[in-house]
């Protein structure tokens, strides 16, 4: 609750029980929390149940928080059960605008104030869906990425109507419940992660429609490239060390011009002297100026040990 | 060379000691082979030992062939000495055209015309670099990802002048060599897996320039969202999966008109029934029909072991 400290919360209610609800009451659990999950026909259950069992294997090995346990799981058809002693919900119903109005309207009505109510949509504004809520505050986008349980980014924006302090209070409590909160500048469609993936889906769905590449090239040509990069460096840090010395000023002074080489059918923006300093200061802050050779040894160690988990799963 | 049996070759020249060449020599090394590196300029060399040295400490970790040892490398300056022993030739001078095309000019003179010159570049075409050899038959496009002694894929393709033999002898050379080659249907500009990383690069560089992320939060959104699948499975596969027991089939169908949504600057081709049969198809083929049980458990098993190994950092 928004009067609670972040790290003070103990129960968490997930609404939805397909794979994304499914997926954070399995994360919360592992994270010691008690949750309790509104599942909209009972029918779901018993797939919920081998979904958190499957997680649980999984979570296991990675390492459960103290007090974690399958034990703290309850669920209920009844959505005012279900919230009643909520102190944070995060809700995953199927991605229908109307679906999502009406049930924000209804929360708005019967949850405290104080308990935050976090979206796991993924193409939805919460400026949308609060739109009949008469409590819209304490409401917040947390898009997380499948399987929420392993992946930890949830990308966070506010609605117009929600209260800056919901936005700081929520990524708070999602650094405390071990995931990492990236907090959005402006409400754009697809959010960050998804539109970065997006551009590489259309660009292979361009591929195939032109039999440039097969389903099959194209997804080794990621897995056995550019992809193991990228579970350990972003895009701009890659370029970063794949500048060498000169990091990421080298490369867009250098290769800057590439950008108009026809190399994705995607348009490249204007290379402005003001994108290039974005690009440069970024990447220097965010190494926190760290030089070629640490930046180059730390993707060298990740590297190294994806392949000698490649070659033994493969064993 | 193209008389002998692919897996017979011992003695591979690395034409180039930048970090392509470098990294080559290093793979090859690692490989059980016996290298020799043309060095453009004597001045190179300590460079070149450096990052040979610093790729070892990489490779003993993942593994070397019997044989293996950086005892089997020689360097020279002489073009003529160190093409003279070679049975396979890895080219990766600098990305210029004039350049490349005059040295492929002298090569075609001096070597053997039954050794394969394989080109590292990431975006000339063979067609081009091959127009002044007088034996372009053995000529071929054979691009790495950096590093090429941690990253499997070449990239390769012929020009017209290249012969079908040629591209098939190659294929079966970097496979012995413990790469995964690609052999492309077309030459396109940025081949496969630069045109997947461009779009990507692309998006963040439009979101950067619009105010709407930070370099650290696209990077943050990557490794904590979408980049630890791309290490274990391609854009395909992960669709194939994320739309559980139905598949890419239910992805498109149910989420195909999500592509006209504004999720990219990256304009979307039309979804044609010929367009969703071949992603469907090639989903299925590239899997050999595994189901989602074997497939999820794959990615998750692969999720845990990059989550492990990135809490091992941290600590």
């Amino acid at each position: 609750m928004l009067d609670q400290s972040p790290d003070a919360v103990t129960r968490v209610t997930c609404i939805g029980a397909g794979p994304i609800g499914g997926g954070w009451a399995a994360h919360f659990l592992a994270r010691g929390y008690h949750v309790t999950s509104y599942l909209h026909d009972a029918a779901e259950h018993d797939a919920l149940m081998r979904l958190l069992e499957t997680a649980w294997t999984s979570l296991e090995q990675i390492g459960l928080a103290p007090g974690a346990s399958l034990d703290n799981f309850n669920w209920t058809t009844d959505l005012a059960e279900a919230t009643a002693d909520a102190e944070f919900i995060q809700e995953s119903v199927p991605e229908v605008l109307p679906l999502k109005q009406a049930l924000y309207k209804t929360l708005g009505d019967i949850v405290d104030a104080r308990v935050v109510i976090a979206s796991s949509t993924s193409g939805l504004s919460m400026t949308d869906i609060q739109a009949n809520c008469a409590t819209p505050e304490r409401t917040v986008v947390a898009h997380p990425f499948n399987p929420p349980y392993l992946l930890p980014l949830v990308e966070m924006i506010g609605g117009k109507k929600t209260s800056e302090h919901t936005v700081q209070w929520s990524e708070q409590f999602y650094r405390c419940a071990g995931k990492s909160p990236l907090v959005m500048k402006k409400e754009i469609p697809g959010f960050i992660a998804t539109r970065l993936q997006e551009a590489i889906w259309r660009e292979a769905l361009h591929m195939v429609a032109n039999g440039e590449a097969t389903v099959e090239q194209i997804d080794q040509a990621v897995v056995n490239g550019p992809g193991p990069r990228w579970a350990l460096m972003g895009p701009c840090e890659i370029f970063h060390v794949g500048g060498g010395e000169g990091g990421m000023a080298y490369c867009l002074d250098q290769f800057g011009p590439a950008l108009k080489l026809p190399w994705t059918r995607l348009v490249a923006p204007e290379l402005t002297d003001e994108l290039r300093n974005a690009m440069v200061d970024g990447c220097v802050e965010m190494t926190a100026g760290q030089d070629f050779a640490t930046l180059s040894e730390k993707m060298n160690n990740g590297l190294v040990e994806i392949a000698k988990m490649k070659r033994k799963f493969e064993a």
